[in-house]
């Protein structure tokens, strides 16, 4: 095993940072990296906002209900961006038109170049979070980093020194998660009825006996009730049409 | 500058192999390194199907229209999964609830994965291309792999000894895709301008002239007509609430 996937394999995510910010080489390193990421036909339909302002970066803690986002010594914010491709295509007399297709091109390729930077990140010895929670106020959001149509925070990446060094936790079975040459339900049941058994031991020991689920009852807890039901009116708002 | 940074910075789309299959060790290491990777809340709403078999790789080739998805020593199919989660919700008497917001955890679960993938395969040196044709005929591909409701295709990864060694193209500047702050649209437009004139220079060299074009063009190219309009009643098909 190489250093490399040594890096991958022990990752976790880190939600305690130092009060460092971060030099303008590792901000360099981790940006240029992102950029190296794989995107689809070359769109790169993806922006990414860099938080340093004080302030702006007190209203994303408030918004997100996060407060390391403030306390991290840098916050990404990665957006799927359609607005610079629609540019493009309409400066040389073309309509635009976008789908489901290219909303979906433009969420991956975010999605991939902020792997880059979480890995640019790591290599540093520096901690990260994916912050989800940008979803939960979007259009607040969207507004504070003057966003403009056609572009939406898909997540936020919190990026510092490591204050904490939490144990990894367990992931599915290799087996619920992996199949050969097809779908294999069955094995997939069987890897979540072992999975069950890993993470309750896994909150057992963590919490002393004061938390007894597993992941299918916090799986059956999370979506028995809908989740951010706003995503898909706060999407039509910012302009992509998801047909 | 640290030789992950290196090596996530030196990324180039490899689209052909040496007629060499992985060993069970690399596999291995590209999978464990893929499931490592952030997944929100820990729902890992993602399967990998391995295609090891020649004619299920012959038949993907084909629907794909990629001759080189057939030829790599591994092409892994990542699909976006919510029936591994709606199973666990209704095992606990629950009924499960999706929506958009379900739809994008899962699309981008499965694009950090295979971007550790990527990058675990491109540490042991070897390459990799990702494969949004899978998107070409989803549904053929869905029923190839046997995937049930909530599950679908959302890119390939082929990985394999690389037979090639292509210049790295230049990405949009800096300038264009990182902000400070918030959104900058003039920024992002002198970005493209500049670029405009990089990509244009790229192709002059590397087609002796014979193609003359740059990227906002690329754009207009490709945007001026719907890509894959299909896919939003693909997804509807696959039980996905897109609501």
């Amino acid at each position: 095993m190489n250093p490399v996937i040594e890096l991958l394999k022990n990752h976790r995510s880190i939600r305690k940072f130092k009060d460092i910010p971060l030099t303008p080489e590792q901000i360099d390193a981790i940006v240029t990296s992102a950029q190296a990421a794989s995107t689809s036909s070359n769109v790169q339909a993806y922006t990414i906002i860099a938080a340093t302002d004080p302030e702006l970066r007190k209203q994303l803690a408030e918004l997100t209900g996060t407060a390391y986002v403030e306390q991290t010594g840098l916050f990404l914010i990665f957006c799927a961006d359609l607005y610079r491709i629609k540019e493009a295509t309409e400066q040389h007399g073309e309509v635009f038109h976008q789908n489901m297709e290219s909303f979906l091109v433009a969420t991956v390729d975010a999605a991939l170049a902020a792997q880059n930077a979480a890995i640019a990140a790591e290599s540093m010895g520096l901690g990260i979070c994916y912050i989800g929670a940008v979803r939960n106020q979007p259009q607040e959001i969207s507004k504070l980093l003057q966003l403009p149509e056609l572009v939406y925070p898909v997540f936020g990446l919190t990026i510092g020194v490591p204050d904490q060094a939490p144990i990894q936790r367990p992931r599915l079975p290799k087996e619920a998660l992996v199949h050969l040459n097809g779908y294999q339900v069955e094995a997939g049941r069987e890897g979540v009825r072992q999975y069950d058994e890993t993470v309750h031991e896994y909150y057992k020991v963590r919490t002393q006996g004061k938390t007894l689920t597993n992941w299918s009852q916090s799986m059956a807890d999370k979506y028995r009730k809908p989740v951010r039901a706003h995503m898909r009116s706060f999407l039509d708002a910012r302009g992509f049409r998801l047909e």
